[in-house]
């Protein structure tokens, strides 16, 4: 991948391969590679159609959605993307805000994936990925903590057999409570039952070591069994639960709440509704552009933040690099096209990736055969879907979702940096009462501390002797009163004889109020007879200030050479580049 | 004033006096003084009759409601003020926005006032002050600049002696061009001879010394007159003008447009109307709180910044320090209590604060005497108010906002930091469109700056020997990507043996997301066999590194240190305080 910083021709070959990230692994595709990205492929498919089905249930939305959305993202994906872990697909993150912005309708839900679609495109054509800077991680980590919970418990009426809870989360708690009695057996024993399974089946993986070669057939056998059936375990455990469910009702009983009627083949192929026809008349699509508001922002950027969070993790386990623009390109045209199949929005989803790398795909080819399965499934599997009990689904999105509950990062964060638990828990709290509301405040309450630290520098002072005055970052226009008056009121404090030094070592930049700002001070000062030193400023700020032509402008490399020099000696010369003063001696004077 | 430093009780003297300045200088009060503050407050009130009554008509109210609006503040700020040459009022510039957001109606005005007042005292109570730190000196001075056009050419009209012009400035500009034929030429005569004037006795203020004491009686005497006439050049100007308006009134011809009939009397005491009765049924609070929107926003802010703006100028000028909060305090009782006696906002006047410092006053007690005066010409002279030509009230106008624009600004921030020239730019154009846009728009433009330069901190880097990279400041989160991309950029660019070092002397705090993304890099450097070093690490800094236990980190209080202790030696007890390691060998090798 060529760099930034060596520029390419829009036409040229590497140019080209940036855009087409295909074209760099698919003249050295070997035998090998098909191989392993075939049973990759095929071990994601097995994990991805029963998590279709439950997250479709997330975002309140018929179950056959989420196969429509499964399989587009692994095609594009295979041509677009950098990361060759990456599968994208339905998440739970992305189901609940789909949840909330597509009040679970399929209309809306298709032209949000439209809209997304475009957002993205736009952004990684206009190489908007930077956004992605600003959303701290205490904002991702209180993010996925209260999703966890919230999808975590919406799944919990699944599994109790309860109808008709409301969607928000307090809501949600206080109904599903009151109704605790109302609670189905069957789903309930049957819910717990596959949640034990799947945690029994998770352990299992995690404490699974690699087959050695050198063992005998018998016991490779056997490893291969367990790791396959502990890797494909939600396939596993929700053809189980659709077997006994079907036992039932060939029996003539059932006990269990069943996913019901899908409609069989895949999907037409055509163009997103842009309005919606209902019995009071028809909704246009200016009006179901501001229903959505705030989520066609949300969706394309969580999107974004999602499938770069996962790339970036396994890029980095395994050793390459991706490019924020180019994975927005990937995912912006997975959802326009996805929308053309009724996909609701996709995303990178951690838990597939992770089965995609530990299986050991080689290139993005492995989706191939993910896409395949989805569409074989949907071809040809919908009406044994029909049997699928939604405790065991429900049981498979409570697995996926609870790692992503991080109690630790409280402790950590009051260990390492207690500020940053503001926006945490401004982010967690709020994500309870509405996804977005969560999102947006955390990342306002981070982007008004980060104003604060601009507005308020760290100033180290000493007043023995000279009052001596260093900012600890660059000044710029919040912070200028701030200097003014911490200098003014060490001086109320303690009257000093002579001049007043500001060591701007660490002042990379100021900008014109805070130049301003000096220029009072000087004014100040001089009216109570007091010099202003300026020492060790860098190249740029000194530039600004000489062409601010302030008066009486005094600067040194060092307040040392200020001292030995005198306050009326004037340094018309810049002082920087004088080496041979010691820069530590102002240091060793801070308190 | 105690400062900030030292914490007073709320009940003692000192916290009381903090409240009511009143107390510092009244029991001080001499005869002296007395004096001067009589001769200044009368000037005073002699500027501020005129200037009222030309303002109320840039507010868009009848002429009254100007000096409903001109004793209120003299009367509190005597009280609560901390400058003493600051006199509140209203002002060209809160007129505008009062013609804004009050749509031209008195209710809306009033009920305007009173929410400032709310929204201001609630400001000083919560000590809100320093939200004025984020409006810079770019946006103020594109503000103003962007208003003395637009306030003067509102003017225009009524020297030309158009009626019926629109309000928005490209349309008024558009309609007063097209119909310049109309102007009728008495008020053009008029209007004109009064700007002739107005400048002529401004520059001849300005030309003139101070009297010495040792020149003869008639010298003094002369000098005196001058300098009367001068000051009061608004009063005198508009004085003639309305007594050839009377000659031709009484003549029974009037080529004059007039400002009529103005109800004669003290407002009435009451509390401000919550809604309004139209003849299309009643308005109530919250549609007129909706109608107002931003306003609420805008126009205590900008009355803040406009108070404490001229009261800084002035206590730096007269050697006294203000502060925001409790000038916050007395604009907001004033407003508050001003809304009762039929008042629009007020805030600090700069001409009249520069009239009120030259004529020598010495405690805000000067205020008391304008206040008398104005509730006097509201007493006895409202009738002889009937004559005064418009054209000679908009001269008076044109001649206290003209000084307001600053083309200067444009060429010192093309010499001084260019980039302070796009908020400028943004809110000067803007302002022409709707004045509550450019100032938005400006404070979120600099407010965008100030995050790309926490987003995008200068990096220096030297490959000589190892790879150094140097952060110019410090490392918030949207720093954390930037940073770890620029050092593989470099190691893809130019492979580095041994180890990198990362130079953080200029770094004074790192939250939580840089230290992870410090500990991505470290294990990313780690897998291509390379150490990461870090030194120069300030105290805080390196307590938060230590707090995150990150694996092999490796710290030395300078890389010369690291060097030569090679890559494997790891520094367990913090390195800072080493002293005899040379800080400048780094700045030497720096690119």
């Amino acid at each position: 991948m060529s760099g930034p910083g060596c520029p390419t021709r829009c036409c040229s070959f590497p140019a080209v391969q940036k855009r087409l990230p295909v074209l760099r692994w698919l003249p050295r595709y070997s035998l090998a590679w098909l191989q392993l990205d075939v049973i990759a492929g095929a071990t994601v498919g097995l994990t991805v159609v029963p998590q279709a089905l439950a997250y479709a249930e997330v975002a309140g939305l018929p179950v056959q959605y989420g196969l429509y959305s499964s399989f587009m993202g692994c095609f594009v994906y295979c041509l677009l993307g950098t990361a060759k872990d990456v599968t994208l697909g339905p998440t739970a993150i992305m189901s609940l805000l789909v949840s909330s912005y597509a009040f679970h309708d399929p209309v809306y839900a298709v032209l949000l994936t439209f809209l997304s679609g475009c957002v993205q495109l736009a952004m990684g054509l206009l190489r908007l990925g930077f956004l992605l800077d600003f959303i701290s991680c205490p904002v991702i980590k209180g993010f996925t903590s209260a999703a966890s919970i919230t999808i975590s418990f919406n799944q919990v009426k699944n599994i109790l057999g309860l109808q008709g809870v409301p969607r928000q989360f307090f809501l949600q708690v206080y109904e599903t409570l009151r109704r605790i009695g109302e609670t189905r057996a069957g789903d309930a024993v049957l819910g717990l039952s596959c949640l034990l399974a799947l945690t029994g089946l998770g352990a299992m993986k995690s404490g699974l070591g690699r087959a050695a070669g050198a063992e005998p057939l018998c016991t490779r056998v056997s490893y291969c069994i367990v790791w396959t059936s502990a890797t494909a375990r939600n396939a596993l455990v929700v053809l189980c639960a659709g077997l006994l469910a079907y036992s039932f009702q060939v029996m003539g009983c059932q006990p269990f709440t069943l996913t019901g009627r899908i409609p069989r083949g895949l999907p037409a192929f055509r163009v997103p509704l842009f309005s919606k026809v209902t019995h009071n008349g028809t909704v246009p699509f200016s009006r179901m552009v501001q229903d959505m508001g705030a989520g066609l922002a949300v969706v394309p950027l969580m999107g974004l933040l999602e499938t770069v969070a996962i790339a970036k993790a396994f890029a980095s386990q395994n050793d390459y690099r991706i490019e924020p623009n180019q994975e927005l390109l990937a995912m912006g045209l997975t959802n326009l096209l996805g929308s053309f199949v009724s996909s609701y929005p996709v995303t990178g989803s951690f838990g597939r990736t992770a089965v995609n790398a530990q299986t050991g795909v080689c290139t993005p080819a492995g989706g191939l055969i993910t896409g395949a399965l989805v569409l074989l499934s949907l071809a040809f599997l919908t009406s044994f879907f029909y049997y699928i009990p939604k405790a065991a689904l429900a049981a498979v999105i409570i697995c996926a979702v609870t790692p992503m509950f991080d109690a630790a990062i409280f402790r950590t964060l009051w260990r390492v940096k207690r500020l940053d638990l503001v926006p945490l828990c401004v982010t967690f709290l709020l994500c309870f009462w509405e996804v977005q509301y969560g999102i947006v405040a955390g990342v306002l309450v981070s982007g008004l501390l980060l104003l604060y630290a601009i507005a308020r520098p760290p100033m180290k002072v000493s007043t023995q002797g000279e009052l001596v005055v260093q900012p600890g970052s660059s000044l710029h226009f919040p912070a200028a009163e701030y200097l003014r008056d911490t200098v003014c009121k060490h001086l109320q404090a303690a009257p000093t004889p002579g001049s007043v030094v500001l060591d701007c070592r660490h002042v990379s930049s100021v900008d014109y109020t805070a130049v301003l700002g000096l220029a009072e001070l000087l004014h100040e000062l001089r009216k109570q007879g007091l010099a202003l030193t300026l020492c060790g400023l860098q190249d740029d700020v000194l530039r600004t200030l000489l062409a601010a032509e302030l008066q009486e402008f005094e600067h040194f490399s060092s307040w040392q050479v200020a001292g030995e020099t005198g306050p009326a000696a004037q340094c018309a010369s810049p002082g920087i580049g004088r080496s041979g003063c010691s820069e530590l001696t102002c240091q060793e004077e801070e308190m």
